[in-house]
């Protein structure tokens, strides 16, 4: 075997648990003579569900490898076989730039295997930043548009370009149902608090007026209900009677790009795994 | 003057917002011969609120300090002078250990300034371990009792040992409007979470479900409205997907005695200021 | 296979990475009908090294079980099988008492799954902390006696209960290559300092001195050198130019037990691997 | 007095301890008419030494100012008065983009009040990033030169731009005493470790080999002596066994330029006394 025909891939499996899996399908991948590079798996019991994140490296004959799971799993299994490329997203903006500048950084110079396809925005105020690095920004203004036109316009701009995930870097309108199903378990949003406190508008003077000395945030997957979805990451810093609504605005927009682009990096490394309103991370 | 006459004293101030006010107050200490050890302030510009806590050394003539004090600050104006004492605390409780056990380690080793003059719990279960401790354990029931009546009956027990503050140490029952109000800014509870999230009961089991990534704790002082009291220490850790219910129990176990004996060691040492429904810790 | 039949152990596995590992160890389980409870494994690359712990479930033969192991695994493997059950532990003390007090609250009352077989001191100081919780203390006084004599009476203490570990709860005195050799990778402290930073003696005044911003503590194993061995767990707090170093040494006591305690949970619970000098926590 | 002609400015005093010292600054300001927006003080005792940030708002006559200041405060005191105003800085850079990318976005978008006047490195390497956001980027090359020459050659260069600080935003090279003393208390470092650990070179590696379970940054002023100077701020992120050094080192950048960006927020606030080797935050 040539060093450089060697591929990486990830292996994700979601299945009813029972006994043998991990050998079942370990045994599989022996059989294929792959490296098992990295191999993570949980089983959550009181669902009866099985997790397993696997990183192979070898020769890949996909469809036989994949024919040969489906052989060795129950029924009701999911299995993906994902390449361990750099993938492509889609970026959604209004004003704020902390987030966007964060990630247009980290894919130009390092820090995230991602590509940048294209910023969309329902203003034109982060043209100018998205430009100096030399990528696409698409205005899709919402005026005068109802919800369902506006989010239909977005839609077939992002499917343009074909991304793998949708990031939300504090886009700050309420997305449709439909909007949202057509990108299922693609959509991130960060949430400019630790949820499920101060859901809605302008949590910063809700965290204020309550006297809060910890303000936080929280990457998620995006489903049907406004900042319900499945939760990536959190994290918090501590504040004081000293901070304004503003101060703990501006302490917390580095909260937010960190959770953000944390919350990606495992999503990149096809690390999460969604079931029901909670995620695993492997 | 002999070092050996001399006294520390906290000096409080809470008053209008007004130009001089810091000059005023520290020229009364100085004609008064005292020294500042620490003087922390802060205004409150939305409220308009001057706030100041004076740590001071000398020989103290209270009543003319006061009543100089009186002369120098506007109408309105809440001053006190506390003796940089061990204070005294009660402490309710339930069932659960932890945080009992972490107060009567700190009372008695050292960590906190604190004299434990009773325990009181509406359960026997930690009547040992007081007892451990050489500290009274009153049990005062509920059971067969209203709740007006039960909390008579604990406000009784508690106010023979007059206490400087109450402590709940997971005492797990809501307090009547009336026992509280006996108790105005003294009463301290350590709740298992971070408010506003998760209020009520079984907060560890509400954030599993939810799928939080991190769990924490609130210490506060209790007013009337359940878990809504003025928030003095918080705190969290961060969970995983791997946490059950009762892990992340366990877990957030360390917060709230961390948070709880983190809290009461500011108040104790007056540095808690209670304005509205924030806390201003100086 | 009745329910109450049932038990559980732990799996620890060391052995050069190879292909198909997962599979050849987990086919075994298979083959004896165990249940993973939960897995998981790490491949060292830069050392070509394989960790892994399978926690299981069912009826054990465990002669025939590790004897199919041995035939399943490479040359120079190491395999445990542990009981999932109560660990015994010998306490090493000075005179501080916090790091003691939670360890004898989490013996007691919930929080670790250790019995505390006894507690050794140099001193006489926690004599009666010790006793409060009807644990036996035992002095073994290093006056007048060399340190390789103080060293060997001690372990002529620690073996007569045959501990599973020895814990070292701010014991303040340096231990002989010779002790530590008698107790290999069995022996844990609390080393109150974020290592490798401010070795040796009085590390809160070093820290003072030096102007830190955060404080912390390391949890580690002792191996022959001082402050050395393989570190299990740090954390750290933060503080600011108004800590005095006694305040630094009040606000770290709460870092030494927390840290402490999570890492001997993590110890309790046979996920902690030691290679070299470095830990690999499963 | 029209609130149109109001200017803030923060008046900063370090001098020996004395009875009155508070009333007395407080009584000139009074005297001037001048609000006190915020006060801060603090006593180091050790050392005798008073400090104290005093942020005016108000009409100034400067020079009357500072000299009834100088007939209050006792013989050695130093007093200075800064505009609240935005700052100039000059950054430093070698080849890492991270921290010059966090200021670059913070200076445009918010978040520092700060104006990049120019951005120095030894490489050509972050050219085109630095001129991406409109700002000039001067190569001043160490090639062929000794340290002395290329020090002296950037030191022109940086005064040509009278900058209030230099950033070494991963100025990756060690600044010769000659130019440090150019600009004393203005040079500002990110240490890529929570000082005093792993001094020195590729500390990622050193933390990796010593197996630590935290990783840290520490921001401050440059002194004579290499990582030596007084701190400013520090943080730390967890990792565990999964971590290559490569790992930390990308997990390390987002610590890096969080810390190096909140030091210099409270640099630019005029927040930050240095005496000795140890930092005063007012």
């Amino acid at each position: 075997m040539q060093q450089q025909n060697l591929q990486r891939k990830v292996l994700r499996t979601i299945c009813p648990d029972a006994r043998g899996l991990i050998a079942r399908i370990t045994n599989v991948c022996f059989k294929h003579e792959l490296n098992i590079i990295q191999n993570n798996e949980f089983v959550d019991h009181r669902t009866g569900r099985f997790f397993m994140r696997t990183e192979l490296e070898g020769i890949f004959n996909d469809k036989t490898l994949l024919a040969d799971l489906d052989g060795a799993l129950p029924e009701g299994s999911v299995r993906e076989l994902h390449p361990a490329d750099r993938r492509r997203v889609v970026i959604l903006v209004t004003k704020e730039a902390h987030c966007l500048g964060d990630l247009l950084m980290k894919s130009e110079y390092g820090g995230l295997n991602v590509e940048i396809a294209a910023v969309v925005g329902n203003h034109e105020t982060l043209r100018a930043l998205v430009e100096r690095f030399d990528l696409p920004f698409i205005l899709v203004s919402h005026e005068g548009l109802t919800r369902e036109q506006h989010d239909n316009n977005m839609a077939a701009v992002i499917e343009r370009y074909e991304p793998d995930y949708v990031i939300l870097a504090k886009y700050m309108r309420v997305l449709t149902p439909d909007f949202v199903q057509r990108f299922p378990n693609k959509i991130i949003n960060i949430h400019h608090s630790f949820l499920p406190a101060f859901i809605g508008a302008r949590p910063y003077h809700q965290a204020y007026e309550r006297g809060v000395k910890i303000i936080g945030a929280t990457a998620h997957y995006v489903n049907d209900n406004l900042d319900e979805g499945p939760i990536i990451m959190q994290d918090v810093i501590h504040v004081d009677h000293s901070y304004s609504a503003e101060d703990m605005m501006r302490a917390g927009r580095d909260v937010e790009k960190n959770v953000l682009s944390r919350a990606l990096y495992q999503v990149l490394a096809q690390r999460v795994f969604v079931y029901g309103n909670r995620t695993i991370i492997l």
